[in-house]
């Protein structure tokens, strides 16, 4: 099955809007054997729909439009369809009552710009949208498939989920691509690349190929081979391998995250954790209550901003903050001992640095960050060099302090 | 000049990595007049690459390829366009010098792989990569240009920023767009649409295009057409007679942030700012920490996620957290006068809710907020229904509570 994703709007050509439903789609399909061979952005015009679509039966079994099903004036892609599939509208009276339920349950009134998502071509199969007011329509020619889907990311994955991947399953045959992702804290591309020398060139003799994916603070490597029996034993090898030569680095695989690998840590040893953020301003503290569930170990933060809040919330010595700065071995680890106590926690991370783009000196030039950890039984504190950027250095920060937190709840040394 | 972007990478194909690169290409060419007629991504396989080069010089003038730069075996590109123009490789010691220098910097060894970053292709103009080591590259064939640049998006940027716009500005001419953004807050898309009705007719009779642009929690209106003064002229009195009509929800333009307008702001006012924070876990405090300089306005922060910290360190009382539950009026309401108090803050916002997935009730169900503000002189609260998404609802909250701000500092009621 050859796949062709054609996002509609000049949003995402100008650049406004970053094309995540491509690459949304493009995981999903690789994962069922589906393949994405192309992926255009075109214009919201008549026109250019008009032309992509008739390009795109040209060379793929299946279209899957996104986009241009809004209730406003620029949204066109229905009225596009019906022409193209000649065919016209009709009020779908489930659709009708959905989408009325649908304001009716967020207390808003509805306005005729509404009552109109309810009109849909005749010619297609409507997939139903529990999530939004835009149905999804399926169109068929000639043994070939053509889906419109809402450009809004989560209505989209709705409908691809409720219907559209069962539905082109049963209708084509898939073959599948394998692959495995390792992911990586605190080592960067050219080092894990040194640590991993020999297993690397064993992985490429075997046919089989590896990807590094850098981003900021950490990295994904990504192993890939035609999806059969031999190829995912060795790459279950070779994944082990890697993880044991590497345990402080390596977190998880494909899609884990680490503020969810550190929850579940927690969870099983019935601790709590607390954060003391300076540089960060609430980014540990918010990456860990992105878990559902966090409530079960998280119990609450301090962002000391303020010499004067570092003081008298987390209990660091003022003559201290004088003495050594607020960016010191010697705050950090106060700011830790005092968040573990004033916030009853059993683990309490602690970072304070210099996150840019102001504030650098020579001795402690932007992005030097400290990082400490509070546990049941000592504390740590470690520096880091991050680089110039203050959105990426607060990221690294965020992901260092996790990695900590990560490898003290596993007694990796 | 017509542009192609060619994005090299299983990465993006298979959706590991968004096409942010495609994205941010997308709207500096819209600015600065160059027309990004079409975006492909491709395998990193030789021959895909050479491909889909042969096919974009066939239809485009400027061919910018991202991608496969890196120290890495599975970079290939430069040894691939070395194929392709028919040239070599040799070591360019100005860049090999910049090279050990990056490591030194870091305090980092350097690694063989990384001295193969100096090997660069004798037919191209070297593009120099002051905060990486992967040089960008230009190539010229039959007055057509080729670029290669490393896909890591801020050393592209830098690459783009720092070389390539001047040189294609020199080399061809571009016919600008021109378009405005509005950035709204707090009202949805159809809710807009009705708002703003009249104005929108005349927008489209004037033959200038309008487009909704929703994403969590906020709204961005953009109006675009061909660049000339009357145009210009009309956009401006569009923009102005909407942002006069609802200045409670229109809190910007184009590449505005909320959190830098309410830093302005608050600067302005010599005023400090903190927050207590609930559901959103800190994430409302690193938004406005985001902001570089913020230190000038932003105190600190609790997050009280416990019962005891939100009566120990916010001041609620517990009887009050037990009787009307920690998502009330209340609560919220006493968790903003206790922040303000104990950090210290001439404003202060709480958030308490129900992000989900669970914890939801017939009374309060999911994506149910309670926002307060305490300012130096009254305390407000609000109700919000947001929804039923956990990542979206502590977006929608982080937003919704920085607008709340902005309207008590310009006094908009």
């Amino acid at each position: 099955m050859r796949i062709e994703l054609v996002s509609i709007g000049d949003e995402l050509l100008i650049g406004q809007t970053v094309n995540t439903n491509a690459s949304w789609m493009g995981a999903e399909f690789s994962l069922r054997g589906g393949n994405v061979v192309y992926t255009t952005v075109i214009q919201d015009t008549e026109k250019a729909i008009i032309d992509a679509v008739n390009y795109a039966f040209s060379r793929v079994d299946v279209i899957i439009l996104t986009g241009g099903l809004g209730p406003t004036k620029d949204d066109i892609t229905k009225y596009t369809l019906c022409k193209y599939f000649n065919t016209e509208l009709e009020i779908n009276t489930d659709v009708l009552e959905h989408v009325k339920s649908f304001f009716t349950a967020r207390g808003r009134g509805m306005l005729e710009v509404n009552t109109q998502q309810a009109a849909l071509p005749k010619a297609a199969s409507i997939l139903k949208n529990e999530v939004g007011t835009a149905s999804g329509m399926w169109f068929e020619r000639d043994g070939k498939v053509l889906i419109s889907l809402p450009g809004v990311p989560y209505e989209m994955k709705h409908l691809m989920n409720r219907w559209v991947f069962d539905r082109l399953a049963d209708q084509f045959s898939m073959t599948a691509i394998y692959h495995q992702t390792l992911q990586i804290q605190g080592l960067g591309e050219s080092f894990l690349a040194e640590r991993i020398k020999d297993i690397e060139d064993e992985i490429r003799a075997s046919d089989i190929s590896l990807a590094y994916l850098p981003s900021p603070g950490q990295l994904r490597l990504r192993i890939t081979s035609e999806a059969n029996r031999e190829n995912e034993q060795k790459i279950e090898q070779f994944m082990a391998q890697i993880e044991n030569r590497l345990p402080r680095y390596v977190y998880g695989r494909a899609k884990d995250r680490l503020n969810e690998v550190v929850g579940k840590l927690l969870l099983d040893k019935k601790a709590t954790v607390g954060t003391i953020e300076s540089c960060t301003g609430g980014a540990l503290a918010s990456e860990i209550v992105a878990v559902p569930g966090s409530s079960a170990y998280f119990e609450g933060s301090f962002v000391t901003y303020s010499y004067d809040l570092k003081s008298s919330l987390a209990g660091v010595k003022m003559e201290d903050i004088q003495k050594f700065g607020a960016v010191s071995e010697e705050v950090v680890i106060q700011m830790a001992l005092g968040g573990q106590k004033t916030l009853g926690v059993d683990y309490c991370l602690a970072a304070s640095g210099i996150a840019g783009p102001g504030g650098g000196t020579l001795e402690k030039p932007v992005g030097t960050v400290w990082i400490a950890i509070a546990t049941p039984n000592k504390v740590i504190a470690q520096k880091f060099l991050f680089g110039e950027h203050r959105e990426r250095n607060i990221r690294k920060t965020v992901l260092t302090a996790l990695n900590l937190l990560r490898c003290e709840l596993l007694e990796i040394r």
